[in-house]
């Protein structure tokens, strides 16, 4: 009697070995429930993923023979926690600080990073590492799909908007659940095991607005205060950002200034998504002219269907 | 511009002061999903306090400035976690193991206190004491009220079915959640609090019927898993428990022996307390005789109103 399973691929070539196996129900309504504080329905992770899986579960050691390829082009992005590791030591990184994002990179997150690296210097290190780690599982239907964020990304390297010389980009191959505080720790954890010792966190970290109220799911700093109490966050500093938004007055992003707040614009994921589909430009300022270009020629690229509706975006 | 709140019993007097305030949403759809694990209608204590509460809450450090009385008549066994550490010095313990009810004492409870205590002398202990500690608070409607169940572990006690000398006998006085696995955590934090460094839990602890479906709220070995596995438990000992059963060929409760199942007779609480209302005597050596009276007498206390109904029963 076996105790290990062979995981095969559609060919089934063997990927990876199982042992120490545990099969066990799948107690849906209650990991739904205690993952994203609701049961209501219309979690976009939910939906696509856990509702359709079935009753039961199984666990155990996972001995993977063969790293998985997506064949997509951008494998060269795929770093395990381990390729990441070796990274940072070649670059004697003496820092390493995390960004975590499922969006384009505008100047405003540009603003984020750098102003992390300064404040790192100042803290007397000598060589900070940026790990721009962008999520590379599902997304909901209206996020911007991997393969287009990633060229944005490049260009906003190209455009010298963020310093090749101290930034890696890898992709982090989790899906997105819009989990809220409970999701940012799970961000976190994963980033001190590729080595990451700073995280930066903003405001409502993986949060969405509630599926059926008209409200936020999530209190908007409750993701921060969670990451600063979790047991086994010991090793990661936890460095809050202060909000940026388009400082009229400097034709730039800037960090917010209450005292001055008829200055500031605050362009939203909406917004922005809103400009780019009806090809109008931004603000000067907000990114980069390549990395928007990129964003033009994705929803240039959803061909409108005959009833003149835009599709849902699939991956380019 | 003052930061503290004096807290004022019904004649005004001062009980306590909270300092360093912060007042807050009460999240109450996600507090709810958080500690259930569903927001199903018709959890006990959801519906009794939580979903009639405020929609603010107010929290900060807390100076009690006299104890609370309920001039109930079991002050007395309201020892606060400081009072408990004194009684085990005081007795000389160099082990305290605590067993957390809510139900009347059976002796299949008491064989797996005077099984742990055995245990812990084999393990090298000379003077382990067990806290008894029936919970103080809300339960449900069905649950034996505290003071009939103060009466009944005195009982217990004078007929020494457990032994005064090494039991210490004290009221939690939390109030009943049955939130499974997130609130049995609750309850081996407080214990190690009060100094308890051995805890006994058993299947399914502070677990209950699903509210709409038909079925167990929670998968019984959580409770035991979450334990072992919780951060901040690291300095309590988890005593999981065999499962005791009335042994029909023995006449008393014993440790339940798959291998003869036909011999077992399991008396749940739902039958327990059938027996009792219709004064009927469960098997000989279920429960000590002295201790199976006060429950008789406590259905008996709940006087049929004038249709004929049983009236949901009151403290005694």
């Amino acid at each position: 009697e076996s105790n290990s399973v062979a995981l095969v691929d559609s060919d089934d070539k063997l990927i990876a070995i199982l042992t120490d196996i545990e099969i066990y129900k799948h107690p849906k309504e209650e990991r739904i429930a205690r993952t994203w504080g609701t049961t209501a329905p219309g979690l976009p992770y939910v939906e696509e993923t856990i509702k359709n899986s079935g009753n039961w579960l199984i666990g155990g050691d996972l001995e993977v023979i063969e790293l998985i390829k997506y064949n997509d082009g951008l494998d060269r992005f795929r770093l395990s926690p381990m390729d990441l590791r070796r990274e940072f030591e070649r670059r004697n990184a003496d820092a390493v600080f995390a960004f975590q994002l499922r969006n384009p990179v505008h100047n405003g997150h540009a603003l984020l990073m750098t102003d992390t690296r300064r404040r790192l210097l100042e803290m007397g290190y000598k060589n900070p590492i940026l790990l721009l780690h962008p999520l590379g599982g599902y997304t909901k239907a209206d996020d911007v799909p991997l393969s287009w964020r990633m060229k944005q990304h490049e260009k906003v390297l190209e455009d010298g908007v963020l310093d090749p010389e101290t930034t890696v980009v890898s992709i982090f191959p989790s899906p997105m659940h819009y989990a809220g505080p409970t999701e940012v720790q799970w961000h976190a954890k994963a980033r001190i095991n590729a080595g990451a010792n700073f995280y930066i966190v903003g405001r409502d970290p993986a949060g969405m607005g509630h599926p059926v109220e008209k409200r936020d799911l999530y209190d908007a700093d409750h993701g921060k205060k969670v990451l600063s109490m979790a047991p086994g966050l010991e090793r990661l500093n936890i460095l809050p950002f202060r909000v940026a938004a388009y400082d009229k007055t400097q034709g730039k992003m800037a960090f917010f200034d209450p005292s001055r707040a008829q200055d500031f614009l605050f362009i939203s994921g909406t917004k922005m998504r809103t400009l780019a589909k009806n090809k109008e430009n931004p603000p000067a300022g907000f990114m980069c002219p390549g990395g928007w270009q990129v964003l033009v020629e994705y929803y240039d690229s959803l061909t409108p269907s005959e009833d003149g509706k835009i599709p849902e975006p699939v991956p380019a």
